[in-house]
């Protein structure tokens, strides 16, 4: 075996280590009880740990010097290797005790989190989350040093490789001047309509049962996945077997299925990655902003097309009894509702990129330390006037509580969301000026052309290319706001 | 850290790759779709390396050597250092080349099994099998030479630390004379009686419901634990989240219902293992002769006790609608039903232990070689006469091919589930003896009294005694079939 090829081979036990790490956390979120969380935090560090271990031993530094002196010529083989080294130069920056001090404390205060959101206890959850921060700040300053990148680009490099804020700002800062006006536009429009609200009770295996549905069309196999319930709903698991949840209500189906075709688009992406690189870097997923890219494609792009929402007029009264009312234009009325909110994850997709650019805003001046945890609600506050017209007072729960990823010290992550959804847009624009006939396929609901289209430009690149480059190679553009301002308006304003 | 605490250190690390390992293994029983199994017994085999690696390293064997040269004077460290070697010893015995072989070949054998068992072919399974016996022999004479112990001592060991032939020879040939004249007693006295066949359908749910009652009687907390459906019930997971399994048939709840008081009594010992030493070797449960005894003394000698029939019989109605006839009669009936027949796992307690005295003569006859894998169909033809009057005939599947255990290496298990029910009985005598109103306690479904004993005498014992030792303090005398023997003259013949 040659340097490369060892690597190849430690790689593997890596990826079966992060089987297990996937399939864990997976358990905690669905299926563990409360009580085994100590436990099961303790486990997940320990585990963290033999990653790192097997990650950052001497003989990966050699291997990789090595291996990096006669690169190997297939280019899958070298991007393999390049993201091999990237891998080992994130991991091996951090001391392992700072490593382990991270991921237990992410753990337990996600675990506080859950509880103490829910009893809107902010003064409890502070000094909690001013850990999570100091310790991200102090492991994101030693990569930044040794990696010669920014503090906050550290972080959102490591969730979007290749994604920094001088790429973004521009973005989000045109965003920010250009969305707010067209929200207004919009909602003076929809001022006018008189909304049929969606009324009843909609059993939750019912729902369950038209959400699996709706998955095998968009082409889930359920021999290599499943479909649970959790608090915050995400797609988990491995390529082979991959974890989606969701969560119901029983008096409202249509965001609950919206959900599953979200965590559907992540599944599929998993799913249609390269299979013979599968355990190996290059053959994983290329980072949140293209995950988030998949989601949305399939929910806002496809699912919510006025085409599919066609088809699933039909369908609806399959599942539910009675609900004859809901037909195409009352479904088509409720998935078009633009109303400012308090939650992110019940943004509709105009109002949206406002949550996503107030915390991209809100970390970074947390990452350099203009601001701490304890102004946060303040800030908060002034950011939902500003942005969204809203007063939220001192309901933190659904304020500054309200997201996972702080908590679990996924800093950094925000932007890929709203990243996604532009690329997204751009996507779907190239797909169906190639395929013209795309829409009327997705009005009989079949995403064949779709899955064929995303599995040759994206799914199956793996990790050959970073964010960017496989942004320019899968849509022969830079990104930009263009095709997503384009979509808004066509959707909302026509 | 001294050494001993250097080891401490070690053996945290391996007990959390344990849990890792305990709840991949629960979650490929109940939750992982069939095309995830490629990869989950790639991940697992990789895990099983990895705690090999940190358990066989020679910093392990120095830091024992250390530590055993001052050992601690507080008795659980001197314990727990013991339990430390004796893992070590094990472990290390094996050669990497062996162990592997091993590895492979019982994986590819239990998979062969499941298709050959149920094609009824004992021919192509006879080659493999003996293949399995060859390693085992090889592999248990390795570690009988560096153990000083006995080759078929070896494997009992391994399950049952502290038994041998020694101890369990006399008491089997004891049962093996006075259990066969017993079992035709009692079959007489039950020919004469007119069996009231339990009818009807019990939906899953309410038998799920009425199981998770018990369960919650017998002391089992849904804080740290769940109860899943599985092919084969067992008992998973970890002492802080224990995973039990059932599985349920409509048309029988009686069996399910007793298989989850089973399960329950291996729970409760995991649940109540010494806390403080949940991380270390001694901190675990003695081995499978102390599990079945904990499992069959919950099942057999309280959950099946006429005291506790009598108090289900009034819970009953509350589960299933129009179950008014299944009264304490019925019930009782149905519980006490002796009749020899194919399979172990469906035996009765009375016939259960001729099952596994045969199979443990059967695997002391071929682990010294005095018979042959292809002598095995005759020889079960001849105990299956002998022992429990029945003509097997070319049925291979419920003969030999009946038990996972062999194919998989399990050789030296099968004495445990019998040791465990003598004793189980021998607990339950000692206990009603210092509780006298413990009977009067079942009446009424109360366990406190049940669940206190067990909790001081074995339970939080963990690993500090090994099986004989334990059997000594726990109930002041040696194993014997004794209390076994007065408790089936009580139940079945009075």
């Amino acid at each position: 075996m040659n340097a490369y090829q060892e690597l190849e081979a430690i790689f593997v036990k890596l990826s079966h280590l992060e089987h297990a790490d996937a399939i864990l956390n997976w358990d905690e979120a669905t299926m563990m009880p409360i009580g085994g969380g100590h436990a099961r935090s303790e486990a997940l560090a320990t585990l963290c740990q033999v990653r790192h271990d097997m990650l950052t031993s001497t003989k990966v530094l050699d291997l990789l010097s090595e291996a990096e002196f006669s690169p190997p010529k297939d280019s899958w083989q070298s991007a393999n290797l390049k993201n091999m080294s990237r891998q080992y130069h994130f991991e091996s920056a951090l001391p392992a005790k700072l490593k382990s001090e991270i991921t237990l404390t992410t753990l337990q205060t996600s675990q506080l989190w859950r509880q103490l959101r829910a009893e809107n206890d902010w003064d409890n959850f502070a000094p909690q989350l001013a850990k999570v921060v100091d310790l991200t700040i102090e492991a994101a300053t030693i990569q930044g040093e040794k990696l010669n990148l920014d503090v906050y680009d550290v972080l959102i490099d490591h969730f979007s490789p290749g994604m920094n804020q001088v790429v973004i700002d521009p973005v989000f800062t045109a965003l920010r001047e250009h969305l707010p006006p067209l929200i207004q536009e919009v909602m003076q429009r929809q001022a006018t309509v008189n909304l049929t609200e969606i009324e009843g009770k909609y059993p939750i295996e019912r729902q369950q049962a038209l959400g699996i549905e709706v998955m095998k069309l968009i082409g889930f196999d359920f021999n290599h996945g499943r479909l649970d319930i959790s608090h915050h709903p995400f797609c988990g698991g491995v390529p082979q077997d991959v974890r989606l949840t969701t969560r119901y209500d029983e008096n409202d189906f249509i965001s609950s299925l919206m959900g599953i075709c979200h965590e559907t688009g992540h599944a599929m992406y998993e799913r249609q990655l390269p299979k013979s690189w599968s355990s190996q870097p290059v053959g994983k997923a290329m980072g949140m902003t293209i995950h988030e890219s998949q989601s949305l494609l399939i929910e806002m792009q496809t699912c919510r097309s006025d085409e599919f929402i066609e088809y699933l007029s039909t369908q609806i009264p399959k599942f539910f009894e009675g609900s004859d009312t809901l037909n195409y234009e009352v479904l088509l009325q409720n998935y078009r509702v633009v109303r400012p909110g308090l939650i992110r994850v019940d943004a509709d997709e105009v109002t949206y990129p406002m949550h996503v650019i107030m915390r991209y805003e809100i970390e970074k001046s947390l990452i350099n330390k203009s601001i701490s945890v304890s102004d946060l609600p303040e800030i908060w506050q002034n950011y939902m006037k500003e942005f969204l017209g809203i007063d939220i007072g001192l309901n933190y729960k659904d304020g500054v509580m309200q997201d996972v990823h702080w908590p679990s010290g996924a800093f950094g992550y925000f932007p890929a969301y709203t990243l996604g959804a532009l690329f997204a847009a751009q996507q779907f624009e190239v797909m169906t000026q190639q395929h013209p006939k795309l829409l009327a396929q997705l009005r009989k609901g079949d995403f064949t052309e779709v899955m064929s289209w995303l599995g040759h430009k994206i799914h199956q690149k793996g990790s050959i290319f970073n964010t960017p480059e496989l942004i320019f190679n899968a849509t022969g553009k830079p990104l930009s706001i263009g095709p997503f301002m384009a979509h808004v308006r066509a959707r909302y304003l026509n």
